[in-house]
């Protein structure tokens, strides 16, 4: 069925009016009035709606249904990622939302190669990459993407999860199984990566300070652009959200 | 400590002669007389050297310890991929194999959009993606990219596995988590995901009929490139090898 963000629809008295670009949409679909579709308001609930009308200025669909959009995950999964060079990012991004992140935010670490000026004038172009995986990936909401800034702030967002895993390849380190058996029923959870260089062991002591999980995924040697989205899956997986 | 791969390394009466690249490679990395290194035999062994001598023609270092790759995964896990666009093999090859896999195969489906006469000309190419991918990530073995021909030679790999997996966006599916949590000994795995426009109906209806598990990996729709490395992520979970 198709299936539409509602960026510029109006929910009221049992109809939806669309207009703008979302109503070309429909028209480019050639939807004819009594077919249905789903409109999702962009924060996890979906309008399966019967179209009424398609003109030229706009399109009115009545709401048959409202339901949760089932393919948003029970946990809210935020990525945290010591920002990496080149186009590794909008492979993080487009990887960590079809995998199930709700937000992905960039950081500056020790270790970073990559250290734009100004990372804000790319947030324009990741959210637009986080937009389109959401569209595609069937996606209830349109995760966010930002800069967290510097590593004391994102080890602040971190912490202020119901889970805070942190991913490091050496040392004391808490197998990921462990952590998350014992964790299943979390509704929210952040998962820290670093980037090409990885994390200084200053800033492992840190995380551990402030009590994030120190965790292995295993012996493998994961690039900076791979982790994210393997704890993403592992996370989904251990919390039922990929079945 | 150094990794090295063994291509033109000798193992014999406990000493390692290595010659051509491998050599240079020690040469490279100014390593001296007395210093540690691994040298893997790609077959899953690492033997644990010291240098004992390294000139311009070779390399030779006493064996200290022989010991299994940590690196390698318990679960030997095929994965096998509908053909799909451009550089998105790339992409499967190096993910999958940084996640564990230990063999990847692309087979012609009825919905693949890609269609080279000759993907036998390809092999070398995505070869040296697999084995740059396993330097990398510090594997055991080098993963054999290779092309499985037809959709039956395909199933009928996955078939010859303890445990095949056949990923499917719609239709009756067994839950991945009920599948892997009632197989998470298993020794072999296959992985089966479509091309681009998935599989068709009679094709899922095959793999039923061969006696693949038909799994569900939750209602978001995954890339064709994202849903191998997903797959092989929450495999390598439930068998213990992501901790």
């Amino acid at each position: 069925m198709p299936r539409f963000f509602m960026a510029g629809t109006n929910i009221m008295g049992g109809m939806a009016i669309m207009t703008g670009r979302d109503a070309e949409h429909v028209r480019v679909l050639r939807l004819r009035p009594g077919e249905d579709m789903i409109i999702c308001d962009g924060k996890g609930t979906d309008y399966k709606c019967r179209l009424v009308k398609a003109d030229r200025e706009q399109v009115e669909a009545e709401v048959i249904e409202v339901v949760p959009c089932p393919a948003e995950p029970t946990v809210q999964v935020t990525v945290l990622c010591g920002l990496p060079k080149g186009d590794r990012t909008d492979y993080i991004i487009q990887k960590c939302v079809e995998a199930g992140a709700s937000e992905i935010m960039f950081f500056q670490s020790d270790r970073c190669v990559a250290k734009p000026d100004k990372p804000e004038k790319k947030l324009e172009r990741w959210q637009r990459i986080a937009e389109e995986a959401a569209k595609q990936s069937g996606r209830g909401i349109i995760p966010q993407v930002s800069w967290a800034g510097e590593y004391a702030d994102a080890l602040n967002v971190a912490n202020q999860k119901e889970l805070g895993l942190f991913m490091y390849e050496t040392g004391e380190r808490e197998a990921l199984n462990t952590v998350l058996e014992a964790n299943s029923d979390v509704k929210t959870a952040a998962i820290v990566t670093g980037p090409e260089g990885g994390f200084a062991p200053f800033e492992a002591d840190l995380a551990r300070i402030v009590g994030l999980h120190i965790c292995s995924m295993g012996e493998r040697i994961l690039r900076c652009e791979t982790a994210p989205v393997v704890a993403v899956s592992a996370l989904m997986y251990a919390t039922g959200n990929l079945s």
